[in-house]
């Protein structure tokens, strides 16, 4: 059988002092995912806006970067992977060494040579993309993404995951043959993102957005309301209009479409997209053989998905105030098995519920790595649970009263959902053989 | 049925010019695995010592990763990940901010705060678990790890992935409540890297070897014997003794043990296991409590793979002059499949072909996504074959002459073996069958 996973051997250390504990710095800010999230050892602070992302962390990143991967594959995403170095040359060529000001991170080499350490890459891909020198209009369009740890040296980094100095990105960079098909990658690649939230559950408004220090002509956000979001947005009540506030003429209060008043909202940008044109594309001259083998820059967009910052973003606008709540899909570990208290009545029921903990890994072979068997029997039940709610597994299947009844009933805590259900061992894998991994 | 994987539409830019062909810049040293990576679109530079890792190589980046995953959680590793910027104080306590010298990438900050980009995180994983007050000897063995970028300015990178000044490594660190306890966790992640090479079909040597930077008292490398290594080894011909030159006694010849003359080798070296002691928990005090209650210092070992180097020396050791090998388990595909050419007189064995694709995919599900449909067919079967053999797919399927008859007998090249078999559709399955996907 497979190995078990005990929670006291797990690498998550809760209950810290002090700024760990999610208090923050004196007179400094602090969320709702980021006291969280700290309190509940996924994430330990380094430095400014630096973070270890601890164990659980992890599993919930690379659940969700596996969902990314599904849904870039699907418009037709290739994966590559790009330097952090991003020389000064080419940043200077495209305006941006300067424009980009002091968020950018700069550094020598040992030969003095000048490097960034890249925000993004829209300079780089569009260089490697010009290096084809036998692009095809066949070939198009072009379809690049990576997910990699990005850099930028904000100047009030805080809230945790949500704006920090060191985050991961899906960055997307398509390249296709005309305007109106390089249109239609955006509109697909926006579904995506739709697709994406969907799937996670996360309660998102599209809303028309500036275009900013990355350039083009047409851009929108993927937004979460939240009351700490950075982003004002304002809303149609009826769905016609959604923007941020950046984007609107000044005194604009209504609907352009209704005329209806515009409501006000906060949002946390968690995804952005650009349609380019040949911003770039003309600085490398990246260009494509088009019919009649005349080369012609390929028209670009580009298209980031904040990772980290989503994961911190679930946790801020599903969580109670002393509860995390996960998108059940991405969730470190979907399951929590609490078995009796050592030395209470029910205490022979442990061998029960950890044979449950078997048999469900057998049967459901997906779960197995997904459980974890909170072994601290010297805590009574009630305070594994309340842990257990602090930490957010979907499901927590507890070693109750019943547990020493023919056949067994165990105790099983759907907490998103926030129902608690009696249930036999079949009753117990049937249940949770719907439950999905990525 | 699942969308078919069309070469033409790959990004994997072939026949480059130049530098990007591997022929280097002028006088600059190159190897086989930088030439044949180059010229087969896996890698693309981005500058001295960076690179693109182009869709292929991701994938079998991922694969390994996958596979090092296993090895690690075997020993019961858990993963997590920690920030690249590493502050100058932290460096600069466990004295190796100076001891590194201009191999550290260094940067400050927008407030005039050091930090180095890091290579190595000795110092930021014990401040770590230094950070958890309440450590029991009861959690140890601790065993965390990584597989993230890390960064060196080297003075000569060269040979494209094999010394690049970015790279991804996997790091773990562990964490032991007494020396002997520490020296048995040595001995199980050694045993866990001989597991990976051994998967990987990768003939490796385990050499006594130096601590250089990183310090502590034992130390070896896993080295892939190869002309091109950096390394000097020596090797007692009946296997009792190896060890990297810099390690022996000024003028020792002969083995130690059994006194018959070492013989010399060069070597790549894909992996390094350090056995620490105290040396950085005593710097953080990173202690737990014994049985008695009372603070103890954590003794510590530490252990790396190269990840992009691995790739790299896979395909140095394994390739032909002109033609990849990969490990099949990494493979960036598994399959390749060669339609007839356009016009030619076995044309309408395009469709059997295409159906053997889909019917394969269907009863092979692991496979789907590891197949490539070249569909040149513009060119000539050879042609393409000779593509397919630079590319070193470790089987390639083709429509020859045979696909008319009936049933269609396809020929299948197992590239890696170097044999070639007449085979019907039922055949093909049974074979590849077999074929695994980490």
């Amino acid at each position: 059988r497979a190995k078990r996973l005990l929670l006291s051997q797990l690498f998550q250390p809760l209950n810290l002092q002090g700024e760990a504990a999610g208090e923050g710095k004196a007179g400094e800010p602090t969320c709702r995912s980021q006291k969280l999230m700290l309190q509940a050892g996924l994430i330990h602070p380094s430095g400014p806006g630096c973070y270890h992302y601890l164990p659980p962390t992890v599993r919930a990143m690379e659940k969700l970067i596996k969902v990314m991967d599904e849904e870039m594959r699907a418009v037709g995403g290739q994966k590559l992977n790009m330097p952090s170095l991003g020389s000064a040359e080419l940043w200077r060529a495209s305006g941006r060494w300067d424009h980009m000001g002091p968020e950018l991170f700069r550094l020598a080499d040992r030969h003095g040579k000048n490097y960034c350490l890249a925000p993004t890459h829209e300079e780089a891909v569009t260089e490697l993309v010009a290096s084809q020198t036998n692009l095809s209009y066949k070939q198009l369009p072009l379809r690049l993404y990576q997910i990699t740890r990005k850099f930028r040296d904000e100047p009030k980094p805080r809230f945790g995951l949500l704006r920090s100095r060191e985050f991961y990105m899906k960055d997307m960079y398509t390249f296709d043959a005309s305007e109106e098909a390089a249109r239609q990658t955006y509109d697909l690649v926006c579904d995506a993102y739709r697709s994406l939230f969907d799937r996670l559950g996360l309660p998102f408004v599209k809303v028309r957005a500036a275009t900013g220090s990355i350039g083009g002509t047409v851009s929108h956000e993927f937004q979460l309301p939240a009351d700490v979001g950075e982003d004002r947005l304002v809303l149609c009540p009826d769905g016609h209009f959604a923007a941020n506030v950046e984007t609107l003429n000044e005194g604009q209060t209504t609907c352009p479409t209704c005329g209806k008043n515009l409501t006000q909202s906060r949002g946390i940008e968690v995804g952005h997209t650009f349609y380019l044109g040949t911003k770039y594309s003309s600085v490398s001259n990246a260009v494509f053989y088009s019919p009649d083998n005349k080369p012609q820059l390929a028209e670009m967009g580009c298209y980031g998905l904040g990772v980290t910052r989503i994961l911190a973003a679930s946790v801020e606008v599903l969580s109670t105030e002393d509860g995390i709540r996960w998108p059940s899909l991405i969730a470190p570990y979907q399951l929590c098995f609490i078995p009796p208290k050592k030395g209470s009545k029910e205490e022979e029921g442990a061998v029960v519920l950890e044979r449950m903990y078997d048999d469900l890994g057998e049967a459901l072979p997906h779960l197995a790595g997904d459980s974890v068997l909170d072994d601290r029997t010297q805590m009574t039940i009630g305070k594994r649970l309340k842990d257990a709610n602090k930490l957010g597994y979907p499901y927590v299947v507890i070693a109750g009263k019943r547990v020493c009844e023919d056949p067994p009933v165990f105790e099983v805590w759907n907490q998103n959902a926030g129902e608690v259900l009696f249930l036999t061992k079949e009753g117990v894998i049937e249940l949770l053989s719907k439950v999905q991994v990525p």
